[in-house]
């Protein structure tokens, strides 16, 4: 048995981890899969209930899970609070370094139903890109020490450190060159060597470790040109290995470029397979509760969860197909009607992933 | 009389500085312009003749005259040195800090005569968009304190720091804003103040300078929350103000996505209205040599040098309009003829601004 932590947030995360539960449960069933959904809450409605936005609780039931299946957290009712208190930094920060998921995986790809709703001219789309961003996630000057203010009058100063180890930037490479082999066997390591020292260690080590993997090309790039060359060329990557910084930067870059970022699912993994699963998007306030998100992108996290957690390739597979099948059919919610069609419900879009299983 | 110092650099930089200063020594005479122009190796160049990237000699000439500008340094034939040599972080990093540069002004604006240029779907387009960035560029983590390796083993580990004091903020904040003043009024700032300690304080400054200019609009946005608004919709951003490494990551993106960056200027100014202006594009070694590059970056970074350091807007709107009238006339380098035009050479655009003057 296995038992998955289900923790869907602010704004739009309940409504579409419904869908998300929804189709698991269709596949469980059809796969003879053994899962059972433990709920808890989390973020900012965490705040509102227990005052924090990660109660003890709540990291108690991720503890004793195989899987935490994430909603989104966040809102505007929460920015006011001091920084260190607000939903994400106080919920999302925590349980990544807690549980030790320095893996992100955020793939960015084209739907092949959707190249229409990709902001990029028709002739670089083509017939769509396949990224896969290998992001560190709890490193880097997320976490780096020291950190804070000091000073005061005009020489007040804030400060952060970015730091790399050796044995950090080893596992997360080799976590890049392995997915690169399953896919086209091309990294791209983004970092900024001719200024940071800490990317000079960055740039070094993914060349030695590079060696490990003679059938996989790997190239440098700095950051601030791989946010050229995604706009200008996106086809030219298939695995992009970034640090925590500018992974996040590049990774949203990526995803707003296939134009479908209610449809992209990430994976945050440590070296036990245990992940935290969630959609790319964000929680979108300005349209929750209204039941017409998009829940495709945590419906697709759920389906990474089977494949990254659960080594249930038959079942993730089987959803992919199914959304696949009912992007093919044209059923879209609003953020992806762009040829036209009628928008359907989040809940209408979840039963037609059911349907297609 | 005064004086530029012109360090034209590797790559195309010599080639596409020769038509800056035909362009120059055009508007000279037409404008009664009193210029007088002294050049100096620099970069992999000054490396190769005098053993360092910005030779005694060069920085001299620099701080005895009334502007500089900067061609483009670096290529592939430095890039074994280590990081703290090559051309780039020796030269241009030193000019920057040693004459207080602080303020990085990078316009990325679609040229009329250019959308077909611009990768972004036409719809998004539309007549095209104007932003410039003002990028913070004597601080942050390019030139915090501590930085460096320690360790050995897989506990080797490399670090810098990123710091911001209130009296930074404060006045690259006030260029951003006097800046939208002249333009439409709004002010965007880049951030992660959720994350960094740096950025909350970054977030707070900016909040106060902004009451000082009332008539400009303001907002705040997360840095990886902006790589996707830019290419979502590039219209809604007038001035992004950022600090120095964001600003280069969201500057190239924004360049990138005009379609022209064959075409961009940039001026970088210290309190004294001293200042270094170069092309946005880079040394293109590829193409070096051949005669082909695209001279118009470097042809409006003088213009920016009238403006911004010699007070002269008659001439700099001059050499401005000129660029403009060229390419309505259909004159194209090869980098920005995806009409199916014949593309001419970077003399024959240089000598073609010369003739619309
Ligand atoms: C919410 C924020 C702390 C987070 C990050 O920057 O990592 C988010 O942007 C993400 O990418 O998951
Ligand atoms: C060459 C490099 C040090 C420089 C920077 O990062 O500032 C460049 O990318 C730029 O934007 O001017």
């Amino acid at each position: 048995m296995k038992q998955v932590a289900v923790l869907a947030g602010d704004g739009i995360g309940p409504e579409v981890m419904d869908e998300a539960i929804k189709v698991l449960e269709a596949v469980r069933k059809k796969f003879d899969l053994s899962l059972r959904f433990v709920t808890a809450t989390v973020g900012g409605a965490a705040i509102d209930q227990h005052g924090e936005a990660l109660p003890a609780a709540t990291l108690q039931l991720c503890e004793q899970s195989d899987a935490i299946l994430f909603g989104s957290v966040g809102g505007p009712q929460w920015e006011s609070l001091p920084p260190e208190r607000q939903p994400e930094r106080a919920s999302l920060l925590p349980l990544r370094k807690h549980f030790d998921l320095f893996c992100n995986l955020r793939p960015a790809r084209v739907f092949p139903a959707l190249t229409g709703a990709c902001p990029l001219r028709a002739d670089i789309v083509g017939d769509g890109f396949d990224i896969l961003v290998v992001r560190e996630l709890t490193s880097d000057i997320y976490f780096g020490t020291p950190r804070g203010r000091e000073g005061s009058g005009p020489d007040e100063r804030g400060f952060d450190t970015m730091s790399y180890t050796r044995a950090e930037i080893e596992r997360i490479s080799r976590m890049a060159f392995a997915a690169a082999r399953l896919r086209r066997k091309r990294v791209t390591s983004v970092d900024k060597a001719n200024v940071l020292s800490t990317m000079v260690l960055w740039r070094q080590v993914v060349t030695e470790v590079a060696r490990e993997f003679s059938d996989v090309e790997v190239r440098h790039i700095y950051v601030d040109n791989a946010t050229m060359q995604l706009v200008r060329d996106p086809h030219q990557f298939d695995v992009m290995l970034c640090g925590n910084m500018f992974g996040d930067i590049i990774s949203d870059e990526a995803a707003m470029l296939t134009g479908s970022m209610g449809m992209l699912a990430s994976a945050s993994l440590n070296s036990e397979r245990f992940g935290l699963f969630e959609p790319a998007g964000g929680s979108a306030p300005d349209i929750a509760g209204k039941g017409i998100a998009n829940p495709l992108a945590q419906i697709l996290s759920a389906a990474m969860m089977l494949r990254y957690s659960f080594g249930r390739e038959d079942a993730a597979d089987a959803i992919d197909r199914a959304v696949e099948k009912t992007l093919v059919r044209g059923i879209r919610t609003g953020d992806i009607a762009t040829g036209g069609e009628t928008p359907v419900t989040t809940a209408a879009m979840g039963d037609a992933v059911v349907a297609a299983l």
